[in-house]
């Protein structure tokens, strides 16, 4: 096998020009077999094979410097830099990160897993390599997809007109996770679907020269015939409008060509930008016809592209899914926004179902939680479906936009909490603190999966900026008996008991219906309490509870600076309950990849690590 | 006078065409007479005078919608609305904000103040109109400084290619606070210096017309003379390629044209761009001529221009101005940074002296924040220097670009705490939380102009995440005596007594020196602790402290959740230290313009009613 001749870094540089397509299809086949079993992102890397090897062979890693955009496209890469062991361990706990982790090797540059961020870093590198008088190649590789977000256009507008070589890659396989929207995208499909690609004799070296020769009666011309100019393409006007050299369109399954532009753009002075067109889930007919569920995907069996573990039970996301066509269709001033996720966040039936109420905004959460307010200014209730890490991009607009005015817009916050092997960058484990902070903001969370769906009811009919925030995964239907309606502010009971009084957040309510389990085992008393409300805090009940409970304990799957436990304790203190509280919270650190259960585990959120924190508290008590 | 006869929204409509240059002069001669006295935006208003009027000849409000981008030039709009007596109390507290409010009168149609928001919402309006099926007409007024703000690019490619009307002013004057930077900044500036205005009649109908006459050989000739095309600026073909229709260039002071246009404008059923020339200060020598003073004012004499109030004492950002040239001849790995405002920050003197290592990125907040990650990650030492407000809206980028990588960058944080008039949407009380939640972080406080001096050359050599927030206005140059080392995570003891012991962040050194007087009046021993450290908090010190005092009291500019008191309240509890704790903070609630004596009175974190808390609270201990 010629991947067996690649052990680490630049080995690719031994492989003959004519195997590239074999070696390329053996990369494929090894990435197709191991996600397959790890689950993973396959659908971009599949895309990006031929792009990754013509980058190895065109640059001197890891003097020169490349930076994956989301980075979820970086598995070639780290197969080409030694890691091929690590898809063993592929997103598992303290095995490899999907991700490009500057920990894991000296090839990889710059962390990445949010989106629209590679230019703004690659810049960051450009600057600092000239300042300190080096000479290497820095490249953000940028999908279309990312180019959607604010923040690459922020950075393309700053790095236009310089003198200096910087090498940004325009990965355009017409996709984001799911189809591509906005002015932007339909511009760059014009050009895919205009011609023919590059041609490197004619091309390449007449874009390099400067050659004004039609001059002054052209921009007469022009300026005459400038509406009929308006119905075409010019390929890369725009981005060369901004200052930006453009040099594409260029086949990113043929590495040798991509090599020689590559080659060619590094000598240029000034920022450029490499239209290179790919195809998501190349050579795996499955990830070409289903890129949605090929872009993070399960366990899958090879030969169908079926998932390995078929799910049984619903999650939060497909709870949500239901309940938004119900509250669609009995209420027409019902409108749902999603960043780019419209399968991921469950809005694809409510998409179907009232197309005209449905906004896919582009991967731009900063927009689409001021457009939400807009939508809200003018009389609809807009609910803004999105992950919790990707609302931290819009803290602002939330703050400014939203709550200020105080407008009924409701977040419907998936992915809160621990999520698991993506790691880092996607844990949801800080929307309890920054959205706390925000005056006028109400924060709700479901113990289970109809209580998600009572509180989606009530936040609709919410006159001020409401969130409700639930897991990844499967949807607890524990619990069902519990069903009080949703009060404002309000806590409910799930046991009364005494001497301990549990006061669970979310998710954490199952945790602590186990816990609670273990230390009746154990001879206690104990309570159990599902917070529903985190902001406000349920005053009224803790104070209550006060008279009956030696120790209070609050659960969250949230950092603890800002959070409920925080808001419980400043309360107990003003009132001088004068009872013990330990608080259960994600301790000031990133959470790494990993299985839920084992991170849970490891930060001593999970069952017996809080029924020995409880016990060990106890006993000191007085 | 014409001005009289404008008591109400739409008065202007009875005003003769022949007298608008008049009424212009009024209003601008207005708007330099009331500025001069209270302060606030001038140029931008001064600039938009004729724009303004010409958009209330065209539109009916209140049923037609103005957003205004930032919202700082909206003063003629209040003044054609029935807001002509708010001037006296402009940015006041109680009186007129210097920004559009909902609250404020219904001709304003969405609140602003931080900047490219206007088109997201204005989207949001578009779209509720429809779906609501009313026939008004939405319009976003943008300047070309805003433009450069990533949010204006994911509306604008969100807005592209819809078949309903949405009317975008893009409001150019070259200009953001200083001199506009980038690549769309020079592409506007080709446009301005391209030639003639648009000519009504050859102009707009024509670009109504879809006339593809020229066709297939066009298309061809242009493929073929590509790179000469290259050359030309064919005026808004970045705007058309997005999709959005524009139309322009305008001259921004002629109102009969800018009329014509937007009635024009408002019959097509696209996302219409119609670009305004304007000069920012037009009318006002001064202005004209010192754009950057004169966007913010401060009262000035009209004869002259000149400040009414000579600054005898310096203010922060001129003490971090002064830091910042001194650290940057001392290490030439020392870079800045700013959001497109180098006067603003104090980084003019720093420019000018490393005009290199100088980086304004326009108004980019969370570009900048990525951008300095890279320059870490190159090896250089980046100093953002940043309002705390704006901040904000890099909360993610300071979170997933700089901690997790714990990359050394440095957040030079100016407007922390309440900053007066500007009001809710530039009030800095977040920081301490939305910053606290992110692990890596470090945070500090100076407590007086020395101690800025001391910690910017602490962070500088830090090796990690580190941020430093001073207020606006004067610098406090008391207690200069007490500038022991900075240690990492140590606080600092000013008085050391018994009883009460007062811990403050920063600007609140000051506020609890003045508390403590009057406790020791009163009798009461009492001592002050210089927090500096914000995160990590001094256990130790607070630890050795509770056996000699009986109520702990932390004071600082920031909202309580996620907090300062929160972390100290924490740590108390944790180490059962027993003492009561009186946490001073902003409640959780904006805080609207005015004074901030006045701002703090009424929050109650002055002087005086810390004392009568801290004697009522004192009063009960056992």
């Amino acid at each position: 096998m010629l991947l067996d001749n690649i052990q680490k870094v630049n080995d690719i540089k031994n492989i003959d020009e004519k195997d590239y397509p074999a070696l390329a299809g053996e990369i494929r086949e090894f990435l197709i077999e191991k996600i397959s079993v790890t689950g993973g992102h396959l659908g971009s890397n599949l895309g990006a094979v031929e792009l990754t090897m013509a980058l190895h062979l065109a640059l001197k890693l890891p003097d020169d410097k490349i930076i994956w955009d989301v980075g979820h496209q970086s598995y070639t890469h780290k197969l080409l830099t030694g890691r091929r062991d690590g898809f063993e361990t592929l997103r598992k706990y303290g095995g490899m990160s999907g991700f490009p982790k500057r920990k894991e090797s000296n090839c990889d540059s710059f962390d990445t897993g949010h989106s629209s961020t590679s230019i703004s870093a690659g810049l960051g590198l450009v600057k600092a390599r000239d300042l300190n008088g080096e000479k290497h190649t820095v490249v953000s590789v940028i999908g279309d997809g990312s180019l959607t977000g604010g923040m690459a256009y922020e950075a393309l507008n700053n790095a236009a007109r310089q003198e200096t070589n910087f090498m940004i890659i325009l990965n355009d396989n017409n996709m984001s996770i799911s189809e591509n929207v906005g002015g932007v995208s339909k511009y760059l499909n014009n050009i895919r679907t205009a011609g023919s690609y590059l041609d490197l004799r004619d091309g390449v070296y007449n874009t390099l020269k400067d050659m004004p020769k039609y001059g002054e009666q052209m921009v007469k011309f022009i300026r005459r015939a400038k509406n009929s100019f308006k119905q075409l393409v010019i390929p890369g006007m725009f981005f060369e409008d901004m200052g930006i050299t453009y040099l594409g369109p260029v086949d990113g399954h043929n590495i040798g060509q991509m090599v020689r532009v590559f080659q060619e753009a590094k000598k240029i002075k000034k920022s450029v930008l490499i239209h290179v067109i790919t195809e998501k889930g190349k050579g795996y007919k499955p990830a070409e016809r289903h890129p949605a569920r090929f872009h993070g995907a399960e366990p899958f069996d090879v030969e169908t592209g079926l998932p390995l573990r078929s799910r049984t039970k619903a999650n939060y996301t497909d709870i949500f899914s239901t309940v938004m066509t119900k509250l669609g269709q009995r209420d027409e001033k019902v409108v749902a926004i999603t960043a780019a996720m419209p399968d991921g966040t469950g809005l694809k039936r409510f998409k179907n179902m009232y197309p005209d109420r449905f906004f896919d905004v582009g991967i731009a959460e900063a927009h689409a939680v001021t457009f939400a307010a807009g939508l809200a200014a003018g009389g609809l209730k807009p609910i803004v479906a999105i992950y919790s890490s990707f609302l931290q991009r819009a803290y602002d607009q939330v703050l400014h936009d939203v709550c200020i005015q105080n407008l009924p817009v409701v977040f419907a916050i998936d992915r809160a909490g621990l999520v698991g092997s993506d790691g880092e960058t996607h844990q949801g484990i800080f929307d309890l603190s920054y959205l706390s902070s925000i005056p006028n903001m109400h924060i709700m969370a479901p113990k289970n999966k109809w209580e998600l769906s009572d509180m989606m009811k009530f936040a609709v009919d919410f006159e001020a900026p409401i969130a409700l925030r639930y897991p990844r995964g499967e949807a607890y239907d524990g619990l069902k008996e519990y069903r009080a309606p949703i009060v404002y502010g309000k806590g409910e009971y799930i046991y009364e008991e005494e001497d301990i009084c549990l006061l669970a957040v979310g998710s954490m309510v199952k945790v602590a219906e186990q816990v609670r389990k273990e230390l009746k085992e154990k001879g206690y008393s104990c309570s159990l309490v599902n917070a529903r409300f985190v902001k406000p805090i349920d005053e009224e009940l803790i104070e209550e509870a006060a008279t009956g409970h030696k120790l209070f304990v609050t659960l969250e799957e949230n950092v603890a600076s800002g959070g409920f436990g925080e808001k419980v304790r400043e309360f107990m203190d003003r009132k001088e309950i004068g009872k013990t509280l330990l608080t259960v919270t994600i301790p000031d650190e990133y959470v790494e990849h990993g299985n839920v259960d084992l991170l849970r585990q490891e930060i001593g959120i999970d069952e017996d690590s809080v029924v020995k924190r409880i016990i060990t508290e106890y006993a000191v008590l007085k």
